[in-house]
């Protein structure tokens, strides 16, 4: 069996994070010290607006700064002068090369934000125009589903959350070493692959697959359905658990296969376990993957996540995900490095 | 044919939002003086939430005002204490009951904020804990999928654009009559079912079905969305064109049709009929709502939205997509006032 880049290139994630932390986690103070702005608003698209996702939730969460993800068209489509003088723009682009980010980071510059890119090449014109670029380490990406340079970005993430906490002492402490814990995490689920064999043959034997979660773990729900719908040519729907029960529950019952990815703590580790069984009692089946031993025992196949906690959780909990998605796509007789219709780098037409 | 009372709800929403303008529109210094904060957030679920995603375009886009959607877990769930003295928090919900709304209204009132609730319910807890409550004019709504209940927030969101911007002189007065012209148009639309068969029926043969728009837009696409998934019971996505790019539009093909939304002016006018020709050359089958003359010729199947500038067009172009909705479900046997498994408020569980 041919094995696939996608597939070498999940196996490469706990150096290419390792790496990734390696390099920032050091400059925590100089980060912080360009986040001294009341807010921060998260500039992406694609994979890249999952991992922000992850920031957005984790400055709010646990760093007690206010976050939220920017609409671009307003900078690129609207170009409305907005007061940016008190808010840190977070620009996310593997590429560092995606026209709309490049001319929105540019936009909010000149609208008084601060700036700070997270790009995979330091000489792309998204970090040559930000105050700050921290490079992720995932080195050159040849599969067309994003892996390691997603799970960096995430890196990233939790390095921009660590740096910006007003959280001292030996919290801070703990919190560095949870992070630093992170690439071993990484390494046994790149190399776990119990249940990833059931969890393929349920999806390929469903109707609908809808990925959820909430809270902190929502982007690598988004994370978890983009990979699938691009690489496995379904359509696949990452939602909010919230979301989920206002309308598409609708849809959920039997034929359904609901992918829920939960943390192993925090405040909504028990409100998932309770979602886990209300979509069951629909007739949907579940794969899970994390959560907590109730969670664990609700769901229909069960998946390991990382023991890592909820902050930090998005590092791992992606992997078993990932694994599902190139092993689906290989059972389906799809190739899982150049799905249909993508490219590497999505350009969203700018208006002029 | 027995009337539903979701066809019945439909029509009365020029009268709805005529009242609920007549109630508002007068009080934009009361409502300016209130905003007078660096910043607004929007705090909502399911239609509430499409309300408020234009809402948050408008202000952004022409009103200088920053805007984003609240993540209401950070108050229900995390508890954060975040510093939202520089923060207006619009909250919006229909019946005004919603726990994790009032609950989060509540929570950031604590962390500084003011807040405005724009309810259907004078008498509602989150009218009674706000600063200041925008209530509106829809009467009793009987139908489980919103109609003028929706839209009438969409006017309240109108009428707090309208009063936040900066626009002043004949400017201002002009974007008033527009505003004012928007009952007219509602009732234009609500009348002419002209191209309704023919998209229930490309509708009712497809295999998929997408939503999607961009910009003040957006919301407008995602309503529809959620209206046709909740009432006809088939999966229904809806998406911003830019993310639809970035993965999903792998699955867009033949068998798929994708219901576009435009306004027939602003910065995005053009682009959208580049797209509705580039989802057609992937084989997909378009229905237009709204949008200039060269997106109607672009689109399969294109009926006319309001005559309305972009920054209005949110109160009409809904219109069509409601009929079609309701029609379908018709078609399909199904009963649009009463889907399954939803109710008329819906709870999002808070963790205690």
């Amino acid at each position: 069996m041919r094995v696939t880049a996608m597939a070498r290139e999940i196996a490469e994630q706990p150096e290419a994070v390792r790496l990734t932390l390696a390099a920032h986690l050091s400059r925590a103070g100089e980060i912080a010290a360009l986040a001294g702005r009341r807010r921060v608003l998260f500039i992406s698209r694609g994979s890249s607006d999952n991992a922000a996702n992850y920031g957005r939730y984790l400055l709010e969460a646990y760093a007690a700064r206010g976050a939220a993800l920017a609409a671009p068209s307003i900078y690129t489509a609207y170009r409305s002068r907005l007061d940016l003088s008190d808010t840190l723009v977070v620009s996310v682009s593997q590429s560092g090369a995606t026209e709309e980010i490049v001319t929105a980071q540019d936009w909010v510059r000149e609208c008084g934000a601060a700036t700070l890119a997270v790009t995979n090449d330091a000489r792309s014109p998204l970090a040559a125009g930000a105050d700050l670029a921290l490079v992720t380490e995932a080195g050159p990406e040849l599969a067309v589903p994003a892996t390691k340079s997603y799970l960096t970005q995430v890196a990233a993430m939790a390095v921009i959350g660590y740096a910006v906490s007003p959280t001292r002492g030996i919290r801070q402490a703990a919190w560095r070493w949870e992070i630093e814990s992170a690439p071993f995490e990484i390494g046994q689920l790149t190399e776990d692959r119990t249940g990833i064999d059931d969890a393929v043959e349920m999806l390929a034997g469903s109707d609908a697959v809808l990925a959820s979660a909430r809270g902190l773990m929502l982007g690598t729900a988004l994370e978890a359905a983009l990979k699938l719908e691009e690489t496995c040519l379904r359509p696949v729907r990452g939602l909010s658990y919230a979301d989920l029960r206002h309308g598409p529950v609708a849809v959920v019952g039997p034929g359904v296969t609901v992918i829920l990815l939960a943390a192993k703590d925090g405040p909504l580790a028990d409100a998932m376990a309770d979602q886990a069984a209300d979509l069951r009692e629909r007739g949907a089946q579940v794969i899970g993957i994390g959560g907590n031993d109730r969670f664990a025992a609700a769901v229909t196949l069960s998946l390991a996540g990382p023991r890592l906690g909820e902050r930090t959780a998005p590092l791992g909990t992606i992997v078993p995900a990932q694994l599902i998605v190139e092993s689906l796509a290989r059972f389906l007789g799809l190739d899982p490095d150049a799905p249909r219709g993508l490219r590497k780098v999505t350009q969203t037409e700018l208006v002029h």
